[in-house]
């Protein structure tokens, strides 16, 4: 699919942006941990002369928590770098005076604090994990279906994620749900939403083409990049499965075994 | 969208099939309540010439303990009557030499008590209610995403039904989030299945010309009924709203206030 390999382009590049989850580290019960080679990683793009940022979507914690998280893990990240789907819903939401019934993780709360959510007109759904009760996805059926032309926004349409016990189904499983009981579609923030991955462009002031994604899911990460004009490298941690590398619909850049390596490759090329 | 009104085909009708929840009876935490005039009505109707059946997607119970229930509430009804789902999906299970990972209600676990379920090699969901647990819901995922080729049963494709206290989310949601989640298409088993709709004529031993359907759920009773060649009837009971009577797809064959209203008007068109 792609006339060149990633590689071929690593001299182009201006920035890169990095997936968190399944590229940085493994998510789990007491915090998760560092994928192996990550933090040293992230550590020599920072030395590099790439711009690098970090998009994610993560909803399971304020910015501020998850950042505090990853720091702990010695990573080299400050919130002004990190993009998630909370801060754009909460955007979205005043700007369309939307009062939402929020089906969140209780972490992720306190990121919605200066909206109204009183006598809501539309449902917001994001990683709810164990929230996502049958009384909970019952309660955000039925502010919907009172609703006249029901709104639903869904922070991310992932399937699923791996944690240190296995895979988890993630949002977009519960927003297919909700869509069907409805007969709405939903309105994604997050990624691959083009507008999602727009504002990271403009906050590095550069182009798509000059900018790598690295991601371990094909469908979000690399193919909702390759849409906006990005290449897009799949590492093979997180939640990659062998059978990505055959999906139908979406071929990546490259494949590398894991973030480690690709900045190792990028380095190299660039002779740094 | 019908050249003439279901009145018109009353007088060569041969059996009239009936849905159960939303028409006889509305279901509730204390088993529900019978829908005034539905226990005249089904009486009155098994005193007339036509043949009746009761064809239900309910999967809480068994069917010994479902049927039970409703003879409580006055209903003349017997057990070899009533056709449901899980009984259906016994056989083709059997069939197919499958063994279930079962996501359905405790009640009607016993129907499954004859087949192997050691090692499952599918995932069968039906209206499982309050076990549609986050926790519940993964490890049906993780079954079907560890076969080489995930076959998923559906005991119905509902969307919501109705009850005392509200409208509640039916089986048909998570089986949108599990086709969503592993890629796959659900066999369903229950209505709208034309398969599931033939067995009842055939034990009637009519065809579908000469049988009206009269339900609560315009896509799944009507639409299913008159996908089979049968005349379609909506009740203003249960999950019906006003919107049904201008849904962009399916047309009922007529709308009656109750089933009371239905029996009436059958009745007298047939001079009983």
């Amino acid at each position: 699919m792609a006339a060149t390999t990633w590689e071929d382009s690593v001299k182009s590049l201006k920035g890169v942006i990095l997936d968190m989850c399944g590229v940085l580290y493994d998510a789990g019960e007491d915090g998760g941990s560092p994928i192996p080679g990550s933090v040293e990683a992230v550590k020599r793009l920072k030395a590099s002369d790439l711009q690098l940022r970090f998009c994610t979507n993560e909803t399971q914690a304020t910015r501020e928590v998850f950042v505090a998280e990853l720091q702990r893990m010695g990573f080299d990240i400050s919130v002004c770098e990190v993009f998630s789907p909370a801060p754009a819903a909460v955007a979205v939401l005043k700007e369309r005076g939307l009062r939402p019934h929020l089906l969140v993780y209780n972490g992720v709360l306190p990121e919605f604090d200066s909206v109204e959510k009183t006598n809501p007109n539309c449902v917001v759904i994001g990683d709810a994990a164990e929230k996502f009760s049958y009384r909970n996805l019952n309660d955000a059926f039925r502010v919907l279906i009172a609703l006249e032309k029901p709104v639903l926004f869904s922070l991310g349409r992932g399937k699923y994620y791996k944690e240190d016990d296995g895979l988890k189904l993630d949002v977009g499983v519960y927003m297919k749900a909700l869509e069907y009981a409805c007969d709405v579609e939903a309105e994604v923030i997050g990624k691959p939403d083009p507008m999602f991955f727009q504002k990271v462009l403009d906050d590095m002031g550069i182009q798509s083409h000059q900018t790598l994604m690295i991601g371990d899911d094909l469908v979000n990460d690399v193919g909702g990049a390759q849409h906006c004009g990005m290449k897009g490298v799949q590492v093979r941690t997180g939640k990659y499965r062998p059978s990505d590398e055959k999906h139908p619909t979406v071929t990546a850049d490259g494949y590398v075994d894991n973030l480690s390596e690709a900045v190792e490759t990028i380095l190299k090329l660039r002779g740094q």
